[in-house]
């Protein structure tokens, strides 16, 4: 796929992100109320293709529960502060009322507390109790530990997730999670990740995963980018793993879900994750913004915690309506936050494909993001 | 046409705007006073290759008049406030003075008011008394419906028009319109769009059309790109229009002018647009700054109204001139917002053209809009 | 030279301009004060290659005496304030008084007062009796009427200067000057312009005219990109321009100096043009902010004052320095507005060239203008 | 290697910076704890990969110490104001109280008093006594007076500094440095620069330095590139300087270490520059937000106070926390510029690379700098 130089015997791939493309309608089109934007993972059906990330500001149990009533999934973080905390309100009080100066080093103190083995069986039941598919999340680190707390517990879905997460681990200290045993251990099905290439995403599907979760450095609360300089934007990252999902399942036979996970702000970021490849799609801040968000319209990312080196602001996006505003509409607001489920199949009918299946092979082209024009003339409207 | 990897083995297109590209002089030059920027639609003639977009803030009876009057086109929508009010100044005062955060909720309730079939000839005959061409357009649900209407009560060219239009849409549950039905049901000419595909512009031109409107997702106060990830650059989106013409009319003898609408906001990029291909162009927020606009100052999208997914902001673009100042000057402002139809002519002539069709050949560079060199002064002026 | 496609069967070249590239320096340094920039137009020396534009806010005939005796030149616009007014000061002081609102129309009616030939002479007189070159410049349609005037006058270079000049003008109505013949008629050196391809330099440096005036659209008082979408950013131009030079010259024995003009703001931006195969460099807002321009830290453009199509803007620079500041320092801002010969000298130097020909030779690397990474921290500092 | 071509006949490369590339993780990854980022100078070992540039609001005596007990190294000028005055503290204060608009001639004043041999001398004694590895810094035009006294005094390591150093300098009036008898003359480590291209990388490590600083234009206090417009972005300059001391150290078995110098705020730049081949990194603006800073955060450049072209400006970035703080954490800011060394070791994990040598090989994308989602919202947020 050759690249371009970048000095002397040294070649770098482009790689795009979703403010760099934009899709191209079809020759035919279809009527949105038609299409098909079912998915599933493992034996589990959803009626949409939207999962909410595993931040503290944005899912609680009863966002969760929400969540699954109205036919998607939203993850609980399992080392946040509902499972440290047995009443994480006044937790997240304290995070929302701190000052920009300070937020990070209050984050840092409230997540030193213990994570509590009961809390996490106390969440999931709750869950569990308003009917609902029920995911958690941990990172590789603690899998072992809290895999089998959770199944036993009842969750329907068990996520590991890191930053960058690979089939092999190596560390002269401590062993590594071998993510194949895990899968054979656990009887759930299992999403990993995040990986952003073709051999990462190849090798964790072949350890047995059934989705994969893609994307290193693009959320709006994750600084990983400008501290470690490490990120492949989510086009270019979404087309290399879909890839590898289609030559996986070539060879072996099994669909591993490719979900898209971050910078996805709008409908429209998330139409072009479709087009890309992806089969469902992980959000955070547009979720951050629903009235059932723990966060009141702040959230914050998972490693804005870590005690050594934060990666992640906390970030006040506002409440601008309920849950159901944000999924189905109707949208109050016109700027692509409101009616997600309308906009992809709205977008699905312009570009006259009838599933996600076919959402894959949508034309894209590359196209600088659209500088607002309406700007042009609110800068000069003061001189009239 | 090759195009780049976005990732492995997917390959798209680089797609051009306006901000993109820029005109190179011709080796000659020409007075442009000898320029002739004539142009049709069917056996409709014009002066001027301008059209104002059927926009509530834009175009009202009065201002289409004026328009005509001038050499011009301006488009009444059918599905508008001056279909659904008998006195629609209030409602219009009423969008103009809500808050920004209460903008788009109006408006959505001020178009669930029905369509009055007695208002749409009213419109009309108001026009049509004036003794200009008149134009109205509709959404392709209601053009069986609206056309033959129009039609009787005197319209001169119907337009119908969606954010993506295609020659087949397939529903399950109500019938698309059949637009080569439509063409030979009614007997002025028909302009449809908006479209941005070679492909899609050529099935459309064989449905009988008259003119193409080509344009998804680029104008001031529509916001399809953000919401639905959908769009084309305007540079681009005419080229390839513009070939499927060239094409269609060698085939067919039948030459189906192509109007680029949407994006342009300078006489700069209404140039641009002709020498990308296009045979006429459409425009709203420029024309939203003319005294005569019953926006006052305001504009906002056909799209804002939508009650499920509402794209487009209500945008404030201030009052400037007259519309006689706008089309033909002299201009009291230096940037390229008055004085249309001399920018035109002025550039032609320097790019050695004397008609359009010769403007469609004119040699484009591709270089990166011109900051402001202005700005570095005014930004450090106060040190002084 | 292929360019890339931006549509159907449609290409254009990149074009480049300052920003967007940077010099690489060489694998030897010089001593800068060992370098020679020296150069000259027809038989007439200077000692550095930077001219004066003839605008009104920058030249007057006190700037132009300082200029020359700084061993540079200024040109005297013969259209401007100063040929119509006896004393042109007040007109300047309205300008500079004038509101944002109402600069343009103020402009406007000033430069309708007509131009008197007595205040040619006059004007071209007090520069002479100081012993400086002098220069003066009108546009095509008054040359063959003021050429003469200015030569019995004793100008020593005489300058036509258009948007876009081209060696075949064609009109139906007036007849457009014929450069050949207007050389010929002259005894002084003609300097013509602006143009920015190969072809039309080319065409005009076989009409006899002694130097070039390269550029269309980039200067920071101007707006003719954004009101007639025309323009060629001035690394290309100016390269182009400079091929055109070379070709002559191997064809005719003749060689024709190469001015770039227009959009260098800074001693960086002088130095690229150098690079890209400038002889010489011509400069309006650097030099407006000399404490001897008439403009007072303000300037406007040439087309300005255009009856019907002003493009340019009034832009105020400030004022920061005298006119030797600017041109010899010591610099007193570290922004590469002051001291202009020594930043090429010690570029030059850094470069390892000795002389202008063989900093045409030298290195360049596209790279995108550095954002100002001071900025980083001055955005985020109040945070501590 | 090509290019692109900028205009007829002369083409130009493209040139990489840190926001333009993204760093791709490995497909295994390591624990951070395992990894080894030692390097040295010549014998002389060092446990972290970053220097502290030779910049008076950065290093003094107190610094260069606390930097050298954790481990780094940090840069004494010989040229400041730490050499001029016996007590240089009552200077910077003056410095640091100035306005924005008298900075720059404040700072070229207090650089006009000469500097004292006898301070040369006591500086590096009092960071000898500290018992760290001392070094200090000088032009080519004093190396050769002020190279022996360093020595003499103690000195560990050697630099000789330029904007842009060559192995063959010209001059008519003075010798320029000879720097291969100038290595041959003092047996402490030498290391010289800068240089951004590969032919003057090579011949700067023929004369014998120890070692190599890359970088022309990008630092935070630098404004090289608007003064002269000369500069090579980073990423592309290290390649091609890396390419060269891997060539050389082929043919001469010598392995000159590359550390590049200037562009990089942030932890994630600094693991770019590892990628691109950078054996160390040089540091100014991250560090002049030291407490133990004496710029007390600000700082400058070392050509600001050139007499007759300044180029640097005086930047406020704030403190933020001690110098352990800013190398080792923990971090109480997430935006990478705290614990650098954690943040290093991280990356290298995520890259699954075990040291300085295996990280120049780790895969690297062009991506453009993301912009800050976030903004989206904070842009929104005061409309909820």
């Amino acid at each position: 796929m050759g690249g371009f130089y970048i000095g002397k015997e040294k070649r770098a791939r482009k790689a795009y992100g979703f403010d760099e493309v934009a899709l191209v309608p079809g020759n035919k089109t279809l009527d949105p109320g038609d299409i098909d934007i079912k998915w599933k993972i493992g034996d589990i059906n959803f009626d949409i293709p939207i999962i909410a990330s595993a931040m503290d500001g944005v899912v609680d149990t009863n966002f969760a529960v929400r969540m699954g009533k109205l036919g998607g999934l939203a993850v609980l973080n399992l080392e946040g502060v509902h499972t440290r905390y047995e009443n994480p309100t006044k937790m997240i009080e304290e995070i929302i009322n701190s000052s920009n100066k300070e937020a990070i080093k209050i984050i840092q103190n409230i997540y030193k507390e213990p994570i509590k083995e009961e809390l996490i069986e106390k969440r999931i039941k709750q869950m569990k109790k308003e009917k609902v598919i029920t995911a958690v999340s941990c990172t590789p680190q603690r899998a072992t530990h809290f895999g089998p707390i959770a199944q036993e517990a009842g969750v329907d879905i068990f996520i590991v997730q890191a930053t960058v997460a690979t089939a092999e681990y190596m560390s002269s200290k401590k062993k590594g999670l071998n993510i194949k045993k895990f899968c054979k251990g656990l009887s759930v099905p299992i999403i990993a990740g995040n990986c952003v290439t073709y051999q990462s995403a190849y090798d964790l599907m072949e350890t047995g995963i059934d989705a994969l979760l893609v994307g290193v450095g693009p959320g709006a609360a994750c600084t990983t980018r400008e501290v470690l300089g490490i990120g492949v934007p989510q086009v270019t990252a979404t087309v290399d793993a879909s890839a590898a999902r289609d030559d996986y399942f070539k060879k072996s036979g099994r669909y591993v879900s490719v979900i898209t996970d971050g910078g996805m702000r709008l409908g429209g970021d998330i139409c072009k994750a479709f087009a890309s490849g992806a089969d469902a799609v992980m959000i955070g801040s547009a979720f951050a913004r629903a009235e059932e968000a723990p966060g009141k319209g702040y959230h914050w990312g998972m490693a804005t915690s870590d005690k050594n080196l934060p990666r992640g602001a906390r970030v006040r996006v506002g409440t601008t309506g309920t849950l159901k505003d944000i999924l189905y509409g109707p949208a109050k607001l016109d700027d692509g936050s409101q009616n997600l489920v309308w906009a992809i199949k709205t977008c699905m009918g312009y570009c006259g494909v009838a599933n996600i299946k076919e959402m894959h092979e949508v034309e894209m082209v590359i196209a600088p993001a659209i500088k607002s024009e309406g700007k042009f003339f609110q800068h000069t409207q003061n001189l009239f």
